[in-house]
């Protein structure tokens, strides 16, 4: 477990106290962390990014982050003049200069500014690298936590695969917003959303499991292959609990013993209701609980940790 | 028809030759505006926007242009500060202290910045508005413009409209730069998208038409109802020339007498190709071509134009 040290206010830069970015080669204040308009990352969403966590002062399974963040640029086609080292020490800056011992670490590649009068090819344009490091906010507040999510799952249907490939890590979250709206009007959480065939996919920004006669499962399709996701399912196994990776109907999942999601931004997280339909007794559900719990214990343990260099 | 006087170099503000932009209350130079990464308008692609162009300095069909990005803002349930005439005089102010005499000109509204610890509603978030203008470039190279375009049929599905819809004008391209590089790939210049029935949609960023029969179609779902689109269809209506809005299947376009497309970026292109196929005399058909001609010959007239006083 890592020791944690408070940081000596003398030594922290106060313009860094909100993050801390790093792009064309200068670390700098996230407010100054920008795009411009005419970069295609901004105005064609031509871009993917990966997120990594920092808890107690040690990144949480970086190396995974890092290979899924080079097959999501290679799978749009783009490339950095960095290697995963680089950008590892350059995330690493972020989190040092803010003086995060808690954070979420982007890196960021968009497709870039095409030169003026260039062919409108993407393959042409010199791609841009971003990374930046912001404090970590619980994007769940504390007593949703305690009592559990409430979802609902959306009318709006998600983007297919076919269209946008959803294990490239992007910026397309039209159809996510819509269902975030719906899930505000109704006055839950947040949402799920079904394919185009009636299946589950994920919601905005997590991945979502269900708990079957024992069983954890979580969908085969239109999802993100989480980090977390495959934490989840690491702990399963080590865990002796039976998981699988299969379609799931709506029926089904509001149907479920449990529900609980799963994210970078937060870890596990159970929820309680679906549709208004209430999940046990309305409280988090055993293992859903118990998967939450030893989530965080195995950080605390240092499980797959790079812990940072604060020199302090 | 405009008188067009060319610029005095004394009074070019030589830091605004690639473009003007407003953001915050300020206009500044384009290479400065930008995104927050932390915006939803980037990081989730929450964003609308619009394109106007301005030829021979004058605005085209600029009311028509506002309306659309109100009634997107609309659906995207945003909303920003300022009235419809006063992002026309910000539009305005832009192409004026650019001194630009042909331009693109934008107007932008992201989701915005959420505060720190909000909850992750977006209906909380504080909109953001910009404007900016930069140069007229063709899209399309003379020469291609010359010989007519060649497209494809791509593999890659259109995004569709349930969940993302199609008509509130959005940056969610992934689908279309898939398409781009599939034309790339093939050695054609553009590439237009099947929705997942088949059915004939829209290219990256342009509408499409196909003459059949001496009648001019374009389809009826998954495309952006583009002024141009409506600007060609009114022409047709001057011109007697019979047109309808219904679906069109690949095969019916692959075998169409002619092709072409229209958007701002470029008004109404002429295509010669499609999947290799030859349209008429490997040459832009001769409706294609008339279309395009009285297009611009309309814009000379003064037709729907809103002249900019540049005060000199």
């Amino acid at each position: 477990m890592n020791e944690v040290k408070p940081f000596r206010d003398d030594v922290t830069d106060r313009n860094m106290s909100g993050g801390c970015g790093f792009q064309d080669g200068v670390y700098k204040p996230i407010a100054d962390v920008s795009v411009n308009v005419l970069d295609w990352g901004f105005n064609k969403s031509d871009v993917t990014y990966d997120v990594v966590h920092v808890k107690d002062g040690a990144f949480f399974r970086l190396q995974h982050h890092l290979d899924r963040f080079w097959a999501s640029m290679a799978g749009l086609r783009m490339s950095i003049p960095y290697s995963q080292e680089e950008v590892a020490e350059i995330l690493t800056e972020c989190v040092r200069r803010a003086r995060l011992r808690d954070a979420y670490v982007a890196m960021v590649t968009t497709r870039g500014v095409p030169k003026p009068g260039m062919p409108r090819k993407p393959g042409l344009i010199e791609n841009r690298f971003i990374g930046y490091a912001i404090p970590w906010v619980d994007v769940i507040k504390p007593d949703v936590q305690e009592r559990g999510a409430h979802l609902i799952i959306a009318k709006t249907p998600r983007i297919p695969s076919a269209s946008v490939d959803p294990t490239i890590k992007n910026y397309h979250w039209g159809d996510l917003i819509r269902a975030q709206f719906e899930a505000d009007d109704a006055g839950a959480d947040t949402a799920v959303l079904l394919d185009l065939d009636g299946y589950l996919t994920e919601g905005p920004g997590f991945n979502v499991f269900a708990v079957i006669d024992g069983t954890v499962v979580t969908p085969d399709r239109g999802a993100l292959e989480g980090v977390t996701r495959q934490s989840v399912l690491d702990l399963c196994a080590d865990m002796g609990i039976p998981t699988e990776i299969r379609p799931i109907t709506a029926d089904e999942f509001r149907e479920a013993d449990e529900i609980f999601t799963a994210t970078t931004a937060g870890g596990v997280m159970p929820c309680s209701r679906v549709d208004g339909r209430i999940k046990g007794n309305d409280r988090p559900g055993p293992i859903s609980a118990k998967l939450k719990d030893v989530y965080w214990q195995r950080h605390a343990e240092g499980w797959d940790t790079t812990p940072i260099d604060y020199g302090d």
